[in-house]
């Protein structure tokens, strides 16, 4: 499957959650499948922090392979045969969508921090530019792990009467302290690299220790005690000689790699916003847990993996809880997985078997059975 | 109770566990209490990572108080009334002891990085001499959490003739991966400050900005996120107007606050060479986890916190399991705390009852009944 990445540009400026008028904006997007006659095959899928809108295929520019390929194609959890999947790069993003690498074309220069500071919410309301742009009234389903699911948690609380389905994956309505806190350290690695230069490095050097720092945080996060002990135990490298504070060990090499290739594709001001995007969301802030979803007809699959200590299993648990106190139709699975956060990108046949059931239950309500 | 720093110089260069001889060696020392005069009522007490020799009373030097200060003094768990305790900074430390900090007497100048690496057994084999200087011939125990525990290890394992009992806390036989990735990520935020300058900054700005997100990282995983979300919950402090990525939940200002005071007693590179060693104490490497403590007589207290991840029980419990399939008197209690790691500092009364009981049972068959 070759995959190509378009680009849309909303018509207008976008009111952001924090009331200021930004614009204009440009989404990165890509499509697979296609949509049908009655145009409610459409499903939207939301990526996580550093994901973009190549979600599956090989791109046609890079021969990349999209990061949720194993779950989107023809007889795959998302089954392009029937579905039309669409992918667009988060507003702050790096990959197409308009950031704060993005040109300002009031003074031709990059943004930098006079970029505004955005929320999940703002978001979800450029992809409803796309969504309106795609001419689809209401999509079959929007689905994301991880930032993803705040999106779809989000469409969810905003959007009910455009969605059929909500599937959020591995993540919370509101990140706790220690989540705020990883973000924050990451942060923190980047702000005080001195090629930061607060924001403004598109035209020399870029933070990319710091960033490469950050990103070694995450992969810690992403990871299991257990599957960090299954892949890299207490292995050794061939250490260098006379070379002190190396990676001795393969956990280290590992790392540093994940590090070094991050900030080949990501933009440490970006890394910044969207992170902080995050911090920020909180679903129900206004302490009306019953208000949040009242009223809401769409029909909610939720998530989780054992071993993810990032995003806990009762986050989605309490996510749960709030769906029915509220009346929604929720089901809920835990995957009893050891690879801690990053189980929403490998295991593929439990989360297929209950995605494709979920979403051809949901399909049949609303069209001639498939 | 007021606390005095002493030192002491070894005699002789030690032979490190690599074989190089090194030295000259002096290390910070204090000590509470009397040692009576059949010299048989000493407690080694060994510190984790960032602390040092001062661990109770009131600094007579600064007014500090001593980081294990609950613990040690008169009717408390280390009770100063019958026992005489003594705490060393390590080498390898910035405390007093000599580090790669310390002046080195062939140049005048400080190590850097011309400081040897060194090991767990080479900071217990300092110890030695300083407990031989004292001329005590075998400890009433030796005790310490976390990076204090490994060392109480290595004495189990190299001196069982020297220690009538032993109380690992809070730590492990060896580091797993996700214990090294932490480490390695810590260091990486020191070696990456441009003012780290490959070790060589005593002349000039210290690696302040590294060492402080270095700082950030442990005391994520010091805490649970249980305590976190009790402690700071989802908190904003007031923010700066107009002022982007500054800190706004209470969670990261504890963090900031933490970084930047831990940079104004400690040194970037103890923190480099304290942590490999660490990360590279493997106490039954050699596979010979029948041999590691086979024949040693003293008797072992193994205690561990429930919500600890960043040494969870399942650590001390292989311990034990050790101990048991040795024919070692080992007793074990894992205590219900939600504190995390931090809890060997914070959980007073449980590791009271417990030491207390434990330590009056080792000196009764020793000596006469207290």
């Amino acid at each position: 499957m070759e995959s190509i990445k378009k680009h849309f540009t909303l018509s207008d400026k976008l009111i952001l959650e924090s009331g200021q008028k930004f614009g204009p904006i440009t989404l990165a997007y890509e499509t697979y499948g296609a949509l049908n006659g009655d145009r409610n095959n459409a499903i939207l899928i939301a990526h996580a922090l550093s994901g973009d809108s190549h979600a599956a295929g090989i791109s046609k520019t890079d021969d990349s392979v999209g990061w949720w390929n194993s779950m989107i194609g023809p007889n795959k959890a998302f089954d392009t045969n029937k579905y039309f999947i669409i992918c667009s790069n988060v507003l702050g993003g790096c990959a197409g969508s308009t950031g704060p690498s993005s040109i300002n074309p009031l003074n031709e220069k990059p943004y930098t921090l006079s970029f505004p500071l955005i929320s999940i919410g703002d978001m979800v309301n450029a992809q409803i530019c796309l969504i309106d742009h795609l001419k689809i009234d209401k999509l079959l389903s929007v689905v994301g792990g991880s930032m993803g699911g705040m999106q779809v948690l989000e469409w969810f609380r905003k959007y009910p009467n455009r969605i059929h389905s909500a599937i959020p994956v591995a993540t919370t309505m509101k990140h706790s302290p220690q989540q705020i806190a990883f973000n924050e350290v990451a942060r923190q690695a980047i702000m005080t690299d001195p090629n930061w230069n607060n924001g403004d490095y598109y035209q020399n050097s870029s933070p990319l220790k710091g960033l490469a720092v950050a990103r070694m945080i995450g992969h810690i996060t992403y990871m299991s005690d257990k599957s960090m002990a299954k892949k890299f135990g207490r292995q050794k490298k061939i250490a260098k000689k006379d070379a002190k504070f190396t990676a001795d060990f393969e956990v280290e090499g590992y790392l540093h790699y994940r590090g070094d290739s991050f900030v080949k594709r990501f933009d440490a001001n970006s890394f910044l916003y969207i992170t902080k995007a995050m911090d920020n969301f909180d679903l129900i802030a206004t302490d009306a847990t019953a208000e949040a979803f009242t009223g809401t007809q769409p029909k909610v699959l939720v998530i989780s993996f054992k071993s993810d200590w990032l995003y806990p299993t009762y986050q989605s648990k309490e996510m749960v809880k709030t769906c029915k106190l509220t009346g929604v139709s929720v089901t809920y699975c835990e995957i009893d997985s050891t690879y801690g956060h990053d189980a929403f990108l490998l295991e593929i046949s439990e989360q297929t078997h209950l995605i494709s059931h979920f979403l051809k239950n949901v399909y049949k309500k609303i069209d001639k059975p498939l």
